[in-house]
């Protein structure tokens, strides 16, 4: 197979992160060097801009405000919801053609990898030479087969940064707090909040994952346990968790939910199950302070809370999608790959391999008894945080003898 | 008058802030160089611990840990929500009389301001040589006769980075976006949401504050405006909005809202505001991406979003303070003065000038027509976020023309 001249596409899919820009900079920049690159174009709402042939030249931006754009977050590009099926992903093709476009790189979590295998199956039944390659990025850390996905790292940061503030806030004002975080259906964000807990007595005391099924009384029950013990109880949920049907718990709970053109209920953007849960608290506990919080959309679109590892790793899965379709002519999904601990390497693997499918939390990485994470899964999460991660202090000074011994 | 021997007790009360802490350290450290005093201590819990006598020897803390608190927020000596009424105020000055504490520093609001003026006043009816300091201290930033306060630049800088974010999360994929924001009376904090904006089309488009009626029917409206223009909005909104007649919009929506000891509703930690607002956009404005996020407690705790300017002003509050107190042997509550474009000083003004008094946003800072900041609020609100902060970028490249041109 010859040197494959022509253009390429890339563009970016579903929620955005802290560092999926990384990930399209570094393919962008790393095509350029390619001769046998005609332009470089950035499609304008992912795939929905394909179709509508709304292409921006990147070959014409500066290296400069490009590494400008790296370092912000959201999808410069402008993102889509849109999930292609077969006849849209024909309609993909056929502009891809168009354009004499040779390479697609598409940046997005698992329905983005099956959008490509589609269209590059497209390509292949058309004899039209055609390298397409998934760039990972999500930051519920749900594909299989890597290690961990970038946008996690960070987001992670950002949840783990927010419940140690709100453990010292809890601890100045004791009561309960119940943090809700990200996650459908793999708990990895919300476990990420027990990453920096530094002292014996540092939430989130409870933590509970979509992966194992919630049920209420028992969830009452572990709270008035650690009540009973420090007066206070940090808690952290994800906002997928069910009951043991299935059922989501925010679905239970509330009634007219809004469901996405996949059918899933719509569990970001809402306030609603952190409140519910903590009114249950209040009434069968009977503890005046309880509070909750819902990070939203902050975990993956804050201004500079970013893992530099999280941001290394963006940056080079862009560049092997580069790499690996321009100068070894294959199509696939680039994976990470830890080594060691801790340095990571990337793969391609088969995009069928990525294609819808979920990566939940492994068993050893919680303990379901304890409702709480376990050593390994800090061995797995912290250097994903990146450095110079925050470090709380406590005031260690004696006490002071009583005089008048009132109290 | 002579040189006042004695301790100094220092004390933490309301919500703790990102720089507290900074202002602890800067009374305590400053305290320690002085020969006349004897001890400097710690009350835990703020007002409750100095009637519990539950004090902390901060003379035998290390420097170096010190200096590593207060780089934590939260409040490191721990926080009250209790507000002392006379009888409390005298119990507090009992004990601090048995303990010969001559120094008595309270970083707080304007409560915590009036519960050092009253324990002041009735250690002059018992003719006992007393110096009593009120540190500034409040996120939202409603202390009257103080250019602002510490806790609010970390708080401000905290709002703009989340709200920075989430615009640029909604320009990714677009639609309705309303950020609740804390302040119950005074709305700079909501302002504040405004000090990111970059670009043209940056939000928030529409800021609401509780200085001013909220109408809901005008609310939507407004919406609706910006939508038509932007096929997105992004809106602001404190948590204490009111309708005309000065009731909460909160208390309008929901029933059963937990009071806390001044007869105030909860505001925070819930996002119950926030979601009822996006459900009236979405039943009358049919627009199907509306989400809301409240902001909460992280507010005021996110771990490592601080202003350094705040937090060089929060230390040199609490060094004032000692100052203050202990050369010029003098009582009242220390404000910061913004001289010229960008510096302060810090001055002493008398309790009763600050008790239990509210600030509120003057009308130079908002457009009441535009539901928007003016440029007045950019130039007072923009030196309190600190240097460094972080600049989002765009893409400039040029699209590319159509071949197929079917959309």
């Amino acid at each position: 197979m010859g040197t494959l001249v022509g253009k390429v596409v890339i563009a970016q899919g579903g929620g955005p992160t802290a560092v999926i820009n990384k990930s399209l900079v570094g393919a962008v920049l790393e095509s350029r060097k390619f001769p046998q690159i005609t332009k470089v174009y950035g499609a304008v709402n992912g795939v929905r801009g394909i179709v509508d042939e709304r292409f921006l030249d990147l070959t014409m931006e500066t290296t400069n405000n490009l590494e400008k754009v790296a370092t912000t977050p959201g999808a410069a590009l402008l993102s889509t919801r849109d999930k292609p099926d077969i006849a849209y992903c024909r309609e993909i093709f056929h502009v891809l053609k168009a354009h004499d476009v040779r390479y697609f790189f598409y940046i997005g979590g698992n329905d983005s990898s099956d959008t490509v295998r589609i269209v590059n199956e497209e390509a292949e039944k058309a004899n039209y030479e055609f390298r397409a390659i998934h760039i990972p990025k999500t930051v519920d850390n749900d594909l299989v087969l890597n290690d961990h996905t970038p946008g996690f790292g960070s987001a992670a940061r950002f949840v783990a940064q927010a419940f140690m503030g709100a453990n010292l806030d809890n601890r100045a004002l004791p009561g309960v707090y119940i943090g809700v975080v990200m996650g459908r259906h793999a708990g990895f964000l919300t476990a990420a909040s027990s990453l920096a807990r530094k002292y014996e007595d540092d939430g989130p005391h409870l933590i509970y994952l979509p992966e194992h099924a919630f049920d209420i009384d028992g969830f009452i029950k572990d709270v008035k346990g650690v009540y009973d013990r420090f007066v206070r109880c940090m808690i952290a949920v994800s906002e997928g968790i069910t009951d043991k049907d299935g059922t989501p718990i925010l679905a239970k709970l509330v009634d007219n939910l809004e469901t996405d053109a996949h059918g899933n209920i719509q569990l970001s953007g809402t306030g609603a199950l952190g409140d519910l849960l903590a009114q249950r608290v209040k009434k069968e506990l009977n503890i005046k302070r309880v509070r909750s919080d819902t990070f939203g959309y902050l975990q993956r679109s804050f201004l500079d809370c970013v893992s530099d590892v999280d941001a290394q790793e963006a940056r080079e899965v862009g560049e092997k999608a580069a790499q690996f379709a321009i100068w070894d002519n294959v199509d696939g999904s680039i994976v990470i790959k830890r080594k060691a601990n801790y340095s990571v390497d990337y793969e391609l693997v088969k995009l069928e391999e990525i294609a819808a499918k979920t990566r939940t939390v492994p068993n050893s990485f919680y303990d379901v008894q304890k409702k709480n994470v376990t050593d390994k899964f800090y061995i797995y999460g912290r250097p994903l945080l990146g450095s110079g991660f925050p470090q709380p202090h406590r005031i260690r000074a004696p006490k002071v003898s009583k005089i008048l011994n009132k109290s």
